[in-house]
């Protein structure tokens, strides 16, 4: 497999201006093309420290990539320091001449424009249809390529994708596809996932195994290089049904799936309608079910009973559990549950109160105290959950679990 | 000036995975701390590669600030690595350990866990109140210092807050100290107060204007460096006093400030209640409400009226409203406005009803149109929006703006 190094330039980039997209699109475009990135760097528009880091790069990796640095200003100087690291004259590339002075048309082309059209001997230009400064290709010993690409990425993704991958298939730096399956686990820790899986993970080697941590979610990534989707499976499959075997029910689902989507599939199955009633989430659960496109086919409505005598007038929660039992309690989530299912009529409900902090917490129950009950057509259930983190991280783990429990009970 | 560089630390950087945001916080926090920084590295989760660039990081920086590869899994290899290329042991940390297990209360601990107690000899562990993985500070020679951070934002962001920086600080590595104030802007688009500030953005120099956007809102930053913070005050008020004469009520607040807590803040002078009814919105303005600490003085619940049915019982929205304008209409906002204030029996309420698509879509009310109702003890205003952007996107700027159409209503 070759190896590729990513360079970006630009002391906005060191000054934390701006955040650098086009390394994560060059990063993700490589793995896919089956080409291996170990190191990304980010210099300043300053020559020395280009041309050290451009030399180390071209040492250790077969195509290095340059980004940024190619504009018409004094401070733009990754063509320069490229050139004068290669001991390459500038020359005047006639093709990139042409295409600068076709955007031109009708106006003066200011002269610093024309610095853009060099290129280190030996070099040649690369067309920029979305901007005005050309890339550059420069084949070196060894049959290494140095790319120099624009800055912005509206002119980087395309002139990656049309001109540099072909020059890269051509010189066969690519090898076969890069395919991923991802198992979307949740209700479970990361070191937990780990430990479950520390065999697999230690002996991994096609597909190789990587653990993903989210607030109250983990992936398990398997990846593999194959010729095709088909191939990908099947040699995927056995880990794959080992992972399953082992986290069960942990796993909600694949890929792009979310838990508010998986539980919206899982009702549309049964054609089921769903309402929630929220204390301690404020409307995150109803939030993370409508952010689904389609939620309106299932999901009616929900009441974010905040106010204790919310619970009462809205979802009939009795003064009598609020006093002897308190808001925070298993009675009070069976009460609240019992309410949606009766407001909104639906057959299935989702019910949370607890204490998202920072204060509010007593002994008995301590910030992070959160009941959740869930019902479906005479089934239902109810957990206590001790949460960690702060306010924010406990709303979110306490919306996800209750998404999950939910959807626990109608898998059976 | 003291001279800083970064290491991420991931294979998923190298795949593309995920963006790499922290190295963009820790730039741009190292410029206003006064610091140079002129390489950033990305290495994967490898020992012999990320002992290499660190030892290169150490040679040519006074302080080398890694993040990632610190959790309990076998590929976490930072900790690791670094006390290998330092030529230190790792040894546990007393008080790691007391921190790592008052986070497992309750619960058993899994063992691999305690490898987040160790640090390298001379190091000691940061406190990670968000997170279970310490974070690790370690002088070496020459006055130099190492920071190993983790690699979720969450828990990074906060720990060089609160952490390095005094570290920094104290071994007076920052220079000066940098002052901001952020004037926060919302209902106006980045463009339009690029051109209502252009003459001083211009001629900017001390302070030094930046302007920031992220949906729905604007971020104007003013930055000084001083002897103290009066002193900022001082340098910043004649542009800053001109800025918010130019931008006038599109600024809802300063710094930390958010919508939902100018709101709050702006109720609770006048010891209002507040309740919501959301459509489309589908809860998130109850939980962008309810995020805020304290957010239950003021804040009595909600309705999500997701079906049209839930619209007629839950708040009263009639019939021949639904039929004669549809649920996305002005008269639907109001009707589910006054159910609101009606079913809470609080001064003001927030109702929101639109289009947040991919579908659902018409030639006179495309997806992107909302209807925002809001009101208090008599007074209301209707306004309809036009948004752009994906679901989501609809869903955060219908939720902010009407969150700032009740403070614009209540500031009067």
């Amino acid at each position: 497999m070759s190896i590729a190094e990513i360079i970006s330039v630009g002391t906005e980039l060191n000054l934390g201006q701006i955040l650098n997209t086009n390394a994560q699109f060059l990063s993700s475009s490589l793995a896919e093309l089956g080409i291996n990135l170990f190191y990304q760097n980010v210099v300043g528009d300053n020559e020395q420290r280009l041309c050290e880091t451009f030399l180390r790069a071209l040492e250790r990796s077969d195509v290095v990539i340059l980004s940024g640095g190619l504009g018409p200003t004094e401070d733009d100087l990754t063509r320069e320091s490229v050139a004068k690291a290669l001991g390459r004259e500038l020359v005047l590339d006639d093709e990139a001449v042409t295409v600068l002075q076709n955007q031109f048309v009708g106006r003066v082309m200011p002269q610093n424009n024309l610095r853009q059209a060099h290129v280190p001997e030996g070099g040649f230009a690369l067309p920029n249809p979305k901007g005005t400064a050309p890339g550059i290709c420069i084949p070196v010993s060894n049959g290494k390529l140095v790319f120099l690409l624009p800055g912005p990425p509206r002119e980087l993704q395309p002139m990656f994708n049309e001109a540099v991958v072909p020059i890269m298939r051509e010189h066969k730096l690519t090898q076969g596809s890069f395919f991923s399956s991802t198992l979307r686990c949740s209700g479970i820790g990361e070191s937990a996932v780990a430990e479950l899986l520390a065999d697999l993970i230690d002996r991994q080697t096609n597909p190789t195994i990587a653990l993903y941590s989210r607030l109250g979610e983990i992936d398990v990534r398997l990846t593999t290089r194959a010729s095709s989707l088909t191939e990908a499976a099947v040699i995927m499959a056995p880990v794959k049904g080992e992972i399953v075997s082992r986290l069960g029910s942990h796993i909600f689902g694949e890929d792009a799936c979310t838990l508010a989507s998986a539980l919206l599939q899982q009702l549309a199955t049964s054609n089921y309608s769903l309402s929630v009633a929220e204390s301690c989430t404020g409307g995150l659960v109803g939030h993370m079910i409508t952010n689904e496109p389609g939620s309106s086919l299932s999901y009616m409505g929900g009441v974010v009973a905040y106010a204790n005598n919310v619970k009462e007038t809205m979802l009939g929660v009795s003064l009598d559990t609020l006093l002897s039992h308190g808001a925070v309690s298993e009675q009070c989530a069976r009460e609240m549950l019992e309410g949606a299912l009766g407001a909104f009529r639906t057959d299935a409900a989702i019910a949370i109160t607890g204490i998202a902090g920072p204060s509010g917490g007593t002994v008995e129950k301590p910030v992070g105290t959160v009941f959740v009950a869930v019902g479906c057509r005479g089934k239902n259930n109810v957990v206590r959950l001790n949460l960690r983190g702060d306010r924010a991280a406990i709303k979110e783990r306490a919306a996800k679990e209750a998404i999950r429990q939910l959807l626990l009970l109608l898998r059976g």
